[in-house]
């Protein structure tokens, strides 16, 4: 069975290699629950309420057993302990399983790797509840992003992974004329050689869709991956490692390729880990502080980092005012404004902008954001739906430290929860600052907290908006404007900002959203990370090329 | 014509990018300068003759004209001075060329690109001169490395280059079924984000061949290049920035694209230019003190280095142990050692080896390679031919200091050039030791230094060269072995040691040879450099991609 895993996936990843090329759409993991036949969402459910209050069996070597710090976002007691090992023996195992891992041929290992995400795939559901509680998201969204949007970015780095791998002919015999001498003939074969130990230190908030690219281009090109959850939410990575350490048992491979390393806030482990010299690659993704701790200080490995950033949306006019309020109200709450890529601040003219030939004054437009979002937000379960759960209490610190005098546009609102009264839900704090003020909106304040901002004109927001990402970090911009030279200076802007770009989004595409093998998820040009999922510069430091010539 | 650039020479970028994938034999460039016309060797004379004490008439803003510390090393005075600009000069002029290069289209980038190594190649005559009196080279070395060589390695780069940049669609519509409702339909672009300021640190003994590759894989992927040559070597790259300001201005672009910053020994620039924050990209060949400390402490910018490494050949059994001799005692002193890719320490085990069934003692092999050396370099013409000569004084106190109380098996001698009696030649030293005294051998000892090195057996050697490698950088190994299981043990301890690998040269490939679209130059995986010429890594962050979303 084993040696059937790369037969058995190969078309995906022929298919996955092409539309990486292609970037069209396309998954082999349905985003849709109903896909999974009508047993799997009790199986799923049973399966996570099965894991609490119990130690979750990985065959690693424990020392001791810990829940880490991890909790759940609706209020619910988790109580899930996971295995401690010091971290010396989880490199020391780390680097036992890796000459096999380097050994194995490049094919077996992609079918590792994606024996892997099928299995996981089979196991959406569990992996929802899982993701959902420990990260605040609603049901569907820790579903998607937890389950196949994940799993879609996991096999997007093991098609690039392949394809770089397999770039060379596995042997060719060069001859070189020597006019009228015989040829010098050479045989030629290239040896991939792994880049060591990987580690991936995870988020608190998208722990696979942020974790899996990284562990699995790791994992295909001949790493071992060592990962250390946030001390927050372990379980999802957990069951990643669970998963994985079966499929390489059932290749008769070492299961320390992927293990678990867990900790807590108070016994943090990640510095000891990546600063051993083994590790040469780390994936990070998290606040930054410690990514640009990483960065400066890391040297004897390549750091790949996904750090934070200050999204924004410029207005300058539109056609349909009220779809850019539709489109603009769920992408800037869903997950409360907890995803890397959710809108913070808004941009508008304070002479106001064009709507389909009309004037619309700046206020107008402040207000009818604020009243859409307050609308969209105003019955308690649909809120719930859309906003999720909030975890980390600072969050709540900055919700209340966000206005700062300035003036509030939208208070935020206490949201029951039908399902889980523990649950901490916020409507959004809206604020109106003036474009000057920079202090006021020039930072990241992640969560539920929008900024309003008055400017000169639609140049000195797209100034504003690029001095931000240069400075804080940019992950996405969203530009409204029905003048296409604007549009052309905004792509200019976004180009020199290092900031993907959409415009005039009024239907059912959120600019929060980027789909794996099209969209590009942080370009590595400004200070919100250093890497670009999934970019061949992603891939093509984690191995090198040994070239080996004998005589033909 | 600047619009034709890149169709006069897009064929050869055709067959380029198709080169590098089946890593064939194949060059636009002739290695023959027979093929370069009659006339071609006596006006690249005179051309070259023609710049000597003069001012080299770039168009660059020059405040004052200096020599920097040029030299020959055939004791010529050179005499030629170079404008002197001031670092923040010379980086502003780059950040105002740096927003037209890269709004330059891929094709006419990679046009202007080609026309410049065109342009090039019908110089390389002169280049040879300049090349051979800077550095020391025999005419035919600086003849084939300064010139097609160095060209292929160039336009290696470019083709890489281009296939990274041309590798997404230019425009597609995404589209997302929504079961029954109509589909999402996206719109999507990606733009080419240049990484910024690219600076050039060049090195003394090859600086077009180690030059070319970073240089124009940085322009053609859109950032402007400063040549910061070693102050001992300039010539050969102002004669690149000549030409490429030419063909930028023919191109109606700004010649500032491409700029020459020269320095003295005494009062550098390097550091001035590689701290900027506009500095993005640093390419650097040269020792390893100054790479690591770039390495260490630029980490606005990404460093690409090639340093310095000790290379090794192991001896573990022969069929034919005078084509061993033959290949190594050409292979170990052309150019008196001082390539990068040359072997310094020969491991032999004490026991002796087989030799097509026979044994041969450790003696008989030393004296051996010894004498075949002594015997190749004992007519002066010949040697003054493949020795080339030594600039560098501290090369001359190296010899002295190579024997350190061991057993010398072969004096230097002092050579006659019969043309430049003021050039310094100097065959081998060769010293035997013991492989138990590492820090006789260990270490780089640049220049013609050869040691022969006593193991216990052919695993020893393996494991003396492999920590030799790790500790202190290797390019190149050679071994040679009759035994399969042999072979396979080197080729294993090769990829550990991150070193290319040859095996069994008799014939006239010489291990220091990589060929362009085929060998990779440095793995990038032990500490004799961080880059490997070329990969995909050696692009791959040299520009960013912003990707675009707009309503279809």
């Amino acid at each position: 069975m084993p040696e059937s895993f790369y037969k058995n996936h190969k078309e995906i990843l022929k298919k996955a290699q092409a539309t990486i090329e292609s970037r069209a759409y396309w998954t082999p993991y349905p985003e849709s629950p109903r896909a999974y036949g009508e047993d799997a969402p009790k199986e799923g459910e049973a399966a996570f309420e099965d894991r609490l209050g119990k130690r979750f069996a990985l065959d690693q070597a424990a020392d001791s057993w810990s829940t880490g710090g991890e909790t759940s976002a609706y209020g619910r007691d988790l109580g899930v302990s996971y295995p401690v090992v010091p971290v010396t023996a989880v490199l020391d195992a780390a680097e036992i399983a890796s000459n096999e891992w380097a050994s194995v041929s490049i094919k077996h290992r992609a079918g590792v790797c994606l024996e892997i995400l099928d299995r996981l795939s089979r196991n959406s559901f569990e992996m929802a509840h899982a993701v959902m509680q420990t990260t605040g998201q609603s049901f569907l969204m820790a579903f998607q992003a937890g389950g196949p949007h994940a799993l879609d970015r996991g096999l997007e780095a093991v098609a690039y992974g392949f394809g770089a791998l397999t770039r060379l002919p596995r042997k060719m015999e060069w001859e070189k004329p020597q006019g009228k001498r015989d040829p010098l003939v050479i045989s030629k074969t290239w040896r991939i050689r792994p880049a060591g130990i990987a580690v991936t230190i995870g988020v608190s908030t998208f722990p696979t869709w942020n974790g899996y690219p990284g562990i699995l281009a790791s994992l295909v090109t001949g790493n071992p991956v060592i990962l250390k959850p946030h001390p927050a939410t372990i379980l999802p990575l957990a069951l990643f490692v669970e998963t994985a350490r079966a499929v390489l048992a059932d290749a008769d491979l070492d299961p320390n390729t992927v293990q678990l390393a867990v900790d807590t806030a108070a016994a943090p482990i990640a510095k000891d880990l990546v600063m051993d010299p083994r590790v040469k690659l780390v994936d990070y993704t998290g606040g930054s502080s410690f990514g640009d701790w990483l960065e400066a200080n890391v040297g004897h490995a390549e750091v790949f980092t996904e750090k934070a950033g200050v999204n924004s949306v410029i207005i300058d006019s539109a056609e349909d005012l009220k779809g850019v309020f539709r489109n603009l109200s769920v992408s800037m709450t869903m997950y409360g404004g907890q995803m890397c890529t959710t809108p913070q601040n808004v941009y508008v003219p304070r002479e106001g902008i064009h709507v389909a030939g009309e004037h619309v004054g700046y206020d107008e437009v402040a207000s009818g954001l604020a009243g859409a979002i307050e609308g969209l937000l105003s019955d308690d379960d649909r809120a719930s739906d859309i906003l999720g759960a909030i975890k980390d209490r600072a969050a709540l610190d900055r919700m209340d430290e966000a206005a700062d005098g300035h003036a509030v546009l939208l208070g935020s609102r206490e949201v029951a929860n039908p399902q889980f009264p523990d649950a901490v839900v916020r409507t959004p704090v809206i604020i109106g600052v003036d474009g000057v003020d920079k202090e006021a909106y020039m930072r990241e304040m992640f969560g539920p907290v929008i900024y309003v901002i008055a400017t000169d004109s639609t140049q000195d927001s797209l100034e504003l908006a690029t001095e931000s990402a240069l400075r804080h970090g940019a992950i996405t911009w969203l530009v409204y404007s029905s003048n296409p030279e604007v549009q052309d200076l905004a792509e200019d802007a976004a180009v020199d900002a290092g900031v993907s770009v959409a415009f005039n989004l009024t239907g059912g595409l959120l600019v929060n959203q980027s789909a794996a093998f099209s969209d590009f998820h942080v370009t590595g040009a400004n200070p919100a990370g250093n890497a670009s999922l999934t970019d061949p510069a992603f891939i093509a430091k984690r191995f090198r090329v040994v070239g080996v010539r004998k005589p033909a």
